[in-house]
């Protein structure tokens, strides 16, 4: 069976206080699941793509419910590793309100992906007559062994001829920016797609620049061999309140996203819909409609509670068209 | 036993995801009841006018909740027609945040009241000693024999003397405008008193004028039995923020209610609280009064959950007055 | 793709007041999906089958949401036929205490599923390789046009080499005795298996015998194709407390299952599981462990909340391995 | 307006703790609102009869609240007292398991009722034309001004020709046995009926005697005015499951009801239920109906959660008529 | 043992139903415990001042809860009084919604702090050794014995050197403006620390100045002894969005605290979380850091359901060095 | 400050799905915290003794909650050794109807608590005039460190004249017999008090014997330091109800405890509670009170939800004396 994406990475169970209590006050948590690729496969495949998803897990009813999650939104888990040890890692999130931010905190060390070893997972079997692969730069950051095989899984896909997108992610709690650049500059190297932000591409890549557009300009010229720069732009005047966009740096040329108001409901995940929904345009129609469904996409997934989207590929070209906020009957 | 109000139309059961939820994602949803003129009934009788309610409903646990609330908030259920068969109409409402729209899903085909026939209601009975009848376009859409038996509402309610109020409500997905327009001018020729907005005065009347006020004036001159024409606005900067405010055209001259920034708790059945609210300033004391408690009820109605108004009028006088935003100890 | 097991029929969702509330009284309804040919693809699954499930849905959320949880259990939903029109059914559970029963309250008519007609489903793609196809009485019973595509089902199964496993399932609100004896002895005559309990064997086929033996033997001599008839036993000396078990008459033999005194959580699916978990057992080793699977499995549906079994293959093992009631840590 | 049942006393907010949590442990309480003779209103309503009932409360939400249920029910509250003053009893209800049996704790000094004074409610309007009044030794207890007040409310009921009917309702934190006696005496020797348990009987009037009939025939010979005596049977051999009957006493005999087995989901107000239950088939039809929907009324009371009870007519035939404890479908 | 910190005051359950509802519609309470002198010790404990808090409580769960709830925090409760009489106060919070703003039903009469007088505090063994004591003008207001028992505590607190702080605290529902400044006018006269608002200094000493600044040293001058009199500041565009800041007079000097701007998740116990952040940056440093813990608690404090903070001093030091809002990973 | 009890141990985040739910199919998760030793220490305080409990915790949101609940319950928490690394363990519960037993999921590897080495508790400062410490079998298992630290606990409760006492409390997912034995072995032998079940003797020293009885006899004979030998004595013959008793040998002879037959909201922690419960009865009166107040106090623990109890003496005297299951007004 072929796939039109398929992803690597960890997902966590998620849990979180209602109502914006704090975790110390809490004697109820939310379940939920998510992770950076998951996310991105989730997304894709509610647009329409056909999407697998690759992890390891530890066999165990969470286990299962992560695995359960993504099968419930159509992704294929045939290619999961499962594992009698280790355990599944978590996180809980903390949802704020200005001046107070939300915050995660994490409890993933000695997850069974972070245990995953090159080998483990059939690529061939999966990447044949696929068409693309995504990963995040949290996959290698979880330890020396997951390093090597996101390098195996990029090698693979690309010798496979899958186009290869990466977000580079960065997460303070899980590496240095010294060793992100190390391993990531490798990836991104043999990339085709790089989304990021600002102040990743600042703090793996030492890139600083005065404006988004050059951002990506730079890092296109820095890494010749990807066909895409994707910038995602949050502006925070409030914590429930933000502007959410995205620019593209592609053939020596910048398409900008549309800009939404949001009104936050859960922002979490809201990069990996980008993700998703970029994808799908990307490999349906091109850049420009990658752009505007990364950012349609990503926008109805800040207005829903949890890390998956749950939007319609009809909302989202709704949305585009200029929907009205009065309610629909 | 007499009553200041009689309304006739459907309640269903609303169900709704908590907390922003997308309908597909959710594993719980909270019970309300509600439709637009048992809204109104309701919302009169918190102001305290004696209000009598008229619908058909299965004799099931359903059909017995509807009843219920409406009894609980000291509305007259004595004439309701119960019956066996049919079902009782059900709605699923998706609260939304900017830039997504919240959205109903209707589920209220082959509804008890869709069923009704002329002649199953005691009109007589009713009418006779009692002051004002009021009914929406949803009811009439809903089956050729709901139109018949709204017709018939509306001819007594006139040959008893009451004063006849209509809300336009132009629904969509129930009649085609033409339909609407056929049936509802019919009615219209008949009220007192038409409540709308400027886009159902265009979708249904094909009246479009470059102001609000032009809209209620045109309105009245294209039934010069009305003696009142109100239009309620709404502007929608963000979901969760809105303006409300109405205009009446009574006897030649516009009259302009207060005008409220609100933060949107629910704003389904704000049009109904209007109408409730207007009604019984009318029907006490005129239309300078209607138009403030039916502006301040429909006010109030948006900052709780669920169709139905829990404000009192000591609340809505408070509002008038200028109550300030600090809490109240 | 071949499949161990195809089952067709309707799933609705499903709507229950919390905490042994009676619907009329509650404010709150939990979320679930059921349906019993859905109940038993899922229970097939959860022991190792690949299934497929085959309904027909509203394109709207509450049709997502079913097809998502037959996926959220892998069970393939790639032949579902999906419509904008219709509507999807519903079922209300009020679960009881002593002396009363827990009752269903149903809201199904003019569901999608009702309206399938012969050709909609392309069967011969589906059946090609696969081993057995499940439907019950329910799925007839909905509708002429559904009787005869459950006709074509069965009669396109038998032509592929497919092992057909029925579910009496008479529903009383949905047919006649002589409605389902007519439709349901045709199939009957066709098919490998027949699930069924005491009662509906007397209401549909007049089957009244002095003990569950005779039962099964008098319906297997009715029906000489028939390989395997089974009969679930249920005694129910309180409502929180049942006893439950099976029996096989086959090859002119009766073969006893286990015996378990259960606590009830939620008896709803119950037989539909003991369906997926017997065709598991049969499918793979025989009629001997289909039993034993089917009732371990069934037994253990009871003590979770839903109609879907969450039991895992080594939970079934361990209980028929005479687990204990002591915590397991 | 004539109503068939009129009762008077204190209904309170009731506080309960969810899943057997402990008062203290809890974040958490469900808010339902009962009393006596509220209960005895709702549930003779729930079986057909016209019902008012009378009360003082306190002009703010939680009053309000406690006026809404009442309607809710159908039961006429337009002869309630309100006050500015005063407040709304509460109590709480913590639900027990074997050994710990259930507990209420009381917070309802100087509510409203406890202020009611003599000449306070209209008796004569609210008498005029009907046929029974109902009230408990709860309300005189409340205070030296209730009792004048339910003294008054007999006297009046008894000259304007209604059935009076009493349950002794013995309350220990309110009053002693002495005090009781006193006044109880002075009530029951103007009462029809008289409802009551043994430790009741006892605790209040010293009749001792070695059985049931024993205690209902004295209590009789001692009242000789009563009609009816009725004696309420609980056994507990767990605090989950309780067998619950009631005999009566009348011109000389006695008769049985039915017992019934239950597992209690909430025992509070069942005592409540059985009376109005017998008020209704004593008023439509005699003792021995009374008797019949009494326990009935009452035994399903216990299978629900709140002091009211949701059942109907129908499910009480039903139960009388051996309905088994099979899914309804 | 010696404290930083010993308040005295009343704590009450705090019952308030979830998501804007309003109290008459709720059927579920959430739970919280909060009075203004607890709010105060348990904030000046999140901070690191070792803390006890006196009251007078009935020894019930209720009364067991508020202790429970103190020791939660790591607040001494030694010296608490307790009593097998009299009750534990209630009070209701309605969340508001522009132009509904939240408010608040007291429940409080007769509760056991009401009934406390001067002698049942063991003063002396709590306050030698010990830093500073703090109350508001809710305890005196409670009863003329609670107001001995408030005096009692002021002048031994004095008489043992302690710090005497003092928040005005008005409430218009316990006293009359002339009461309050008879009490207060002495109380205030011996005390070291004076917080309040611009609006309590109004109704309570009649000072009417035309700014925060003005207030603050007018109060100064009325009362010499005051070392610190604090202002705090309230901005409320709406009510989902306020501004907060305070400033200090001290030494002839007017000191301003940060502003923010806050998304107002329950303001309930503001005024307390800065009282307590403002005496340990006081005790610890002076002033000004007084000044800022004092803000940026507080604001802290309006970001999480509940009376009490659960904030920690480096989420205040984070805040106050510009922390921005974005997730915190 | 000197304590009556003091206890060692790791306590965990303890997860569990509402209403039996399967774990893998929930979407809420209860919070709440418990541990062997926790649950021992609140124990004993809900009956009076002063307990002090110490264990290492992380320095994040779920490690204060740990320390918060324990100060709740007025248990010291002074000496805790807080940590910035490591993590806080967690466990899930999944509560069970027979036959499936209820069970437990622990992700406790690398806490804060398997971490500790000798030397990080300041022993002689917290054992200096303080009367008991109670440890369990779990401490040791968790890490060969732990086992240190436990072994330097005991022997210095030892050598400041503490009575020691030990709960078996063998986890077999921790260690293998021959592990515990031999650590065990050591501790026991320095013990004053030995409490386990008939299992645990036999799998971790072998000890079988005909009757539990002999079973405490022998162990007391295999360690003649013991003072006294508890052994706690469950029967389950369904999930939901079970007795429950325990016996005692000490100087010779056999005491017997009361035996409760209990409907089981939660039996997780019972031992723990009769651990806290027999120590309180030993420590005041003696091995026949402690036997009393230990199976009294573990009856009611397991008829509320959580780890911990909530009863109190009051309410265990009255057990001891013979309550009856009737509601307690």
């Amino acid at each position: 069976m072929a796939f039109d994406l398929i992803t690597l990475g960890e997902t966590m169970l998620r849990l979180s206080p209602p109502h914006f209590q704090r975790l110390e006050q809490t004697n109820t948590l939310e379940v939920n699941v998510g992770g950076a690729e998951l996310n991105v496969a989730v997304a894709a495949q509610r647009l329409g793509l056909r999407t697998a998803y690759v992890t390891r897990l530890t066999r165990n009813p969470l286990g299962f419910m992560i695995a359960n999650k993504a099968r419930e939104h159509g992704v294929d888990t045939s290619h999961v590793v499962w594992t009698d040890g280790d355990r599944v890692g978590l996180y809980f999130v903390e949802f704020g309100a200005s001046p107070r931010a939300s915050s995660v905190l994490y409890d993933r060390q000695n997850s069974a992906i972070a245990n995953i070893r090159p080998g483990e997972v059939e690529w061939p079997k999966l990447f044949s007559g696929s068409r693309a692969f995504h990963t995040t730069g949290i996959t290698p950051a979880l330890s020396p062994t997951a390093a090597q095989a996101t390098r195996e899984a990029v090698e693979k896909a690309k010798a496979h001829g899958l186009v290869v997108s990466l977000d580079l992610n960065y997460r303070a709690k899980l590496w240095t920016p010294a060793q992100a650049r190390a391993v990531m500059g490798e990836l991104v190297a043999q990339a085709d797609i790089l989304i990021t932000t600002e102040e990743d591409a600042e703090r793996v890549f030492g890139v600083k620049e005065p404006s988004f557009e050059k951002v990506a300009e730079t890092l296109s010229r820095t890494f010749p061999n990807l066909k895409v720069v994707l910038i995602t732009i949050r502006e925070t005047p409030t914590v429930w309140r933000n502007t959410w966009t995205a620019l593209a740096y592609t053939q020596g040329q910048i398409l900008r996203g549309p800009l939404f108001d949001i009104e936050i409901v859960d922002r979490v995940g809201a990069g990996d819909a980008f993700a998703g929904g970029f994808l799908y345009g990307y490999l349906t129609q091109g850049v420009e409609a990658g752009l505007r469904y990364g950012v349609a996409l990503s926008t109805l997934k800040q207005t829903n509670p949890g890390d998956l989207v749950w939007a319609t590929k009809e909302e989202c070209d709704r949305l585009l068209a200029g929907a009205g906020l009065r309610i629909v009957r």
